[in-house]
C-alpha cells in the first residue's frame, strides 16, 4: 500500500528545479551565512575548557552544570568478533533530541525546510541541518535558553500532519545508547512562515543532489531522510511509477527494489528469525568505569586518547561565533584518527537490486546487534597495510569499476560532538559473478524490506540510514 | 498477504478433535504425570538455601557456581506515574533462553507437541509446557548437564522450516531485560517421534480450549502461542475465511480484526508517533545496587521482603522431584504477596473489534515503555480499598456483566521463578456507550495491528502476549 503522502514524497525526489530555490546558489547562500557570523574554532587542552570538570575520582568529563553530555569510560564484553574485552570512552548523553524537517507544498511539490547551520565540529563551519535541531532542555525550554526557531511547529501540531515519526540511535561505537526522534512535520499549503536568511526550501530530488557533494548536507539531515519511505506495492504498481516519474533517466531498479517490503530474495520471515538468531547468539555486557580507569587509554598533550593513537580521540575545543548574537563556549569533541569507510554492496537478484545487510555488534547499541552496511570501518582503519584485522567485502568495494559505482561521497558526521569527522559512503553495483551466498552475519534484502524494520526502533545502524539517505531514484 | 503456514494454524485452530489426543484426557494424563514423579517442595529460610549465598558486601543473592541468575537491588528514577523514585530487587540472568513448540502435521492438521512438565512454582505443580524450554547452558550443553528432550530439532533444523522465531521480553517489573527466544519449528509429516510419556501433540483449537481452564497451560507456552499472527487480509479475505471455518458457532469479529494489519481506527503510522512521542516523553533510569541497600525492604524470618508487605517478596524453596532420576535442589523464588489482574477492554469501531493498548513503563524494560493490557495490576493491589492508587478502566473490568465477558481465567506466571503466582486473565467487550476517546497513555488497536507490533523486538509486554494467546476465533 503506498499512502498519498508517500506519493508525495517520491514526486518531489524527482523534482530538481524549484520555483523557490535553485541548487546553483547553494554556495553562495552558505558563503553569505558563513561571513554573516564570525566563527573561531581552536583546540585547546581539556583540562583548560570553561565550565567543563574532570571528576576527582572516576576522571570523567562533565560540565559544571551536569548539563549537556558527558565522556565515560565502559568495559565492553562480547563473544562478537575477535576482540573479546576491551575498555573505551563513550559519549553519554541519556536524552531524546529531536531531528525534524518542516515539509510544506510549494507550487505543487513537496518542499523541505532546510537550515544553514553552524557546527564547532563541521568540515567548511557550515552544513545543511533539518528545519530542528533540539535537545531535550531545548525542546522543553527547561532551562530558558534561546528558543530553536519553528519549534512551535513541531511541538504544536495536530498528530494528522506527522508523516513520520521513529526513535533511532546514534552511533553505537560512540554514544551510548543515545537516540533521537526523527520527525516531519507536514504544515499547510497557505500557511505563510517568514524565513530568517539561514533557512531555505528544497525538494527532496534537490537534496538529493545536494548529498552527491562532499560534506555538505549533514548527519542529522541524512538520518531524518533515510526515514521516507514509500510504501510496499506491487511489481504493477512500480511499473506505473517508473512510467510516471521518469522515461530515460533512470532504468527504475532501484525504485522497485524501494516497493519490495515483503518478499525478496529472502521472505522477511527468515530476515526476521536470522536476526533472532543472531541476537541470541551474541552477548554484549557493557559496564560503565572511570575514565581514570580505561586501560589502554589516558589525557597526554591536553587530550586524551589511545596509547597506540588507534581508533579516535577526545579533544578540547573553544568556539566563538559573531553574529546577530555572540556566542563562546567550550567543549569536549571526539575526533577520529583513522579514516573511515562505509559502503552498502548492491546485486541484482531475480531482476531486483538487493543489498548486502550486515548484522553489527557495537557498544553503544540498545539491542545488541543492529542492521549495518556491508562494509564499516569508522573505528578502525581500512587501508591496506594500516589495518591489523581483515574487513569481509572491503576488497569488493574498494577494487570496484566506475560505472558499478551508484554513489561515492564523503559525508560528515554531526558537527557538534564530532571534530571535522567525514567518512567516504559509497554504493556499489557487483555483477552476476559475485556469490549470492554470503557468511552468516550478512543478509541480502531489498530497500523495501530495510524501510520496514526503518519503522521500529533500534534496527538500522546510523551508517545504514546516512547510506539509504544517498539512495536516488533518478 | 496470508501464508501457506498462516492458514495451517488457521486451520488448527478450528479443530477440537484430534485422532491422537482427546482433552478429556489432559486431567488423567497430568496426574500420571504427578504421580509417576514423587515432589516436594517446601519453603526454607533464605540464609539456608543450599549452594546459594548472600553476597558479603551487596547483599545479593547469588548461586555458588555464579551461574542460573542472581536476586540484585535497582533504584528505578523515572517521570512516569506518580512514584518518581523507589528500589526494589529485581531477577538479573543475562542470557536469552529458548521457549520451542514443534509441530507437525497429523491427519493433515497441524498439531503442537506439549510437555506435562513439573515446575517448584506451579500451582498444581504440573502445567503445560512448549515442547522445550531451554536455558543457554542448556542448550549450548555449555555446563554438560542433562540434555533437554527434542533439542536438536531446534537447532539442527534447516531454517525453511521455522514458522516463527521472535525475541521476546519476560516480566519487566521482575526481571532485569530478560528475554526469550520464542519459536516454532516445523517438522516433516512422515518424521517419526518417540514420545515420552509426559509429550502429547494437541491441535491449537484443543490448545485455546485448555485455556479456559485455570492454570493449566503455563506462561513459557502463552507467550510462544501468542506468537502466532495469520497474516494480513482484505475485508474480502476475512468473509471467505469466516464461511470456510465456521458458521454459526462464532460471528468471526475476532478473526477479522487479527486480519486488519494496517488500517484500524487508528492508521499504522499514527500508533507509530504515539510510541515515538511517549519514548520522547518518559525517561527511565534503572542502576544498580546491592539488595542490602535497597530502601524499604529487608531480610525477615528468613525472607527478603519489603517492610510493608506490598507487592512481592522473595522466598527460599528447597525442592525434591523422585522420577525416573531424582533431582534436588534449593532456589530463591519471588512470591506476590497481592492479587493481579490483567484484562483487555475490547470495543467494536467502524465494525472491526478493537484493543485498548497501554502504553506501560516498567523498569525491567528493554526500550522503557511497552505496550500492555488496559488493565495490568501485577504489582499493586487492584481491590476495591486494597489499594492507594486509582487504576484506569478497573471500574469497567470488574463491573462487566458476564455476557460482556469474552474470557476469564486464572493463569500462572513461570513455576521456575515465581512460587504459586496467578493472575486474573480477562477479555471484556465494552457497548457503545464507552467513550472511544481515551487518555494519552492508551491507543486502539486492532489485533492484526497488535500483531504487526509482536513481529518486531520488545513491544508487547509479557502480560499482553498472555491475554492474546488466551484469544479464540471460535
Amino acid at each position: 500500500m503506498i499512502r498519498p503522502w508517500q506519493l508525495e514524497f517520491l514526486r518531489s525526489a524527482f523534482v530538481m528545479e524549484s520555483d523557490v530555490s535553485d541548487i546553483a546558489d547553494v554556495d553562495i547562500w552558505i558563503e553569505e551565512i558563513r561571513s554573516e557570523n564570525e566563527a573561531t574554532i581552536r583546540q585547546k587542552p581539556i583540562a583548560d575548557l570553561d565550565k567543563w570538570k574532570l571528576e576527582p575520582l572516576s576522571g570523567n568529563l562533565s560540565h559544571v552544570t551536569g548539563r549537556f553530555f558527558t565522556i565515560e569510560g565502559i568495559t565492553v564484553r562480547t563473544n562478537w568478533g575477535s576482540v573479546a574485552e576491551w575498555d573505551q570512552p563513550i559519549i553519554r548523553q541519556p536524552e531524546v533530541g529531536i531531528l525534524g524537517f518542516i515539509v510544506k507544498k510549494i507550487a505543487g511539490q513537496l518542499h523541505f525546510l532546510v537550515q544553514a547551520k553552524i557546527e564547532p565540529g563541521n568540515i567548511n563551519l557550515v552544513q545543511l541541518s533539518p528545519t530542528l535541531q533540539a535537545t531535550k532542555s531545548n525542546y522543553t525550554q527547561a532551562h530558558m535558553g534561546t528558543k530553536p526557531a519553528f519549534l512551535e511547529l513541531f511541538t504544536k501540531t495536530a498528530s494528522s500532519h506527522i508523516l513520520v515519526d521513529q526513535l533511532q540511535s546514534e552511533q553505537g561505537a560512540r554514544f551510548l545508547s543515545k537516540r533521537n526522534r526523527n520527525i516531519i512535520v507536514e504544515i499547510d499549503e497557505d500557511r505563510g512562515i517568514e524565513l530568517p536568511t539561514n533557512f531555505r526550501w528544497f525538494t527532496l530530488g534537490q537534496l538529493k543532489k545536494l548529498l552527491r557533494r562532499d560534506n555538505l548536507i549533514n548527519m542529522d539531515s541524512r538520518t531524518v531522510l533515510s526515514s521516507i519511505s514509500y510504501g510496499t506495492g506491487t511489481q504493477d504498481v512500480a511499473d506505473v511509477l517508473k512510467i510516471l516519474f521518469f522515461e530515460n533517466e533512470s532504468d527504475g531498479k532501484l525504485l522497485i527494489s524501494a516497493l519490495k517490503g515483503d518478499q525478496g530474495y529472502r521472505d522477511f520471515n527468515y530476515i526476521l528469525s536470522w536476526i533472532t538468531a543472531l541476537k541470541t547468539q551474541y552477548e554484549l555486557e557493557v559496564r560503565p568505569k572511570g575514565l581514570s580507569a580505561v586501560r589502554e587509554w589516558g589525557y597526554y598533550d591536553g587530550e586524551y586518547r589511545r596509547f597506540d593513537g588507534r581508533f579516535f580521540k577526545v579533544i578540547g575545543v573553544s568556539a566563538q561565533v559573531r553574529g546577530r548574537e555572540v556566542s563562546a563556549w567550550d567543549q569536549p569533541m571526539v575526533q577520529p584518527t583513522q579514516s573511515g569507510l562505509i559502503a552498502f554492496l548492491l546485486k541484482e537478484i531475480d531482476g531486483v537490486i538487493h543489498f548486502l545487510v550486515q548484522a553489527k555488534l557495537e557498544p553503544g547499541n540498545f539491542d545488541i546487534i543492529e542492521l549495518a552496511p556491508t562494509v564499516q570501518c569508522l573505528t578502525g582503519d581500512f587501508r591496506s597495510g594500516k589495518s591489523e584485522y581483515y574487513v569481509p567485502y572491503l576488497e569488493e568495494v574498494l577494487s570496484a569499476p566506475s560505472d558499478a559505482v551508484l554513489f561515492d561521497a564523503h559525508q560528515s558526521e554531526e558537527g557538534g560532538r564530532f571534530f571535522q569527522e567525514s567518512n567516504r559512503s559509497m554504493l556499489v553495483l557487483v555483477d552476476e559473478r559475485f556469490d549470492v551466498s554470503v557468511h552468516g552475519n550478512y543478509c541480502w534484502m531489498t530497500l523495501g524490506q530495510l524501510y520496514r524494520f526503518m519503522e521500529f526502533n533500534n534496527y538500522l545502524n546510523m551508517a545504514a540510514r546516512s547510506l539509504i539517505s544517498c539512495i536516488s531514484f533518478v
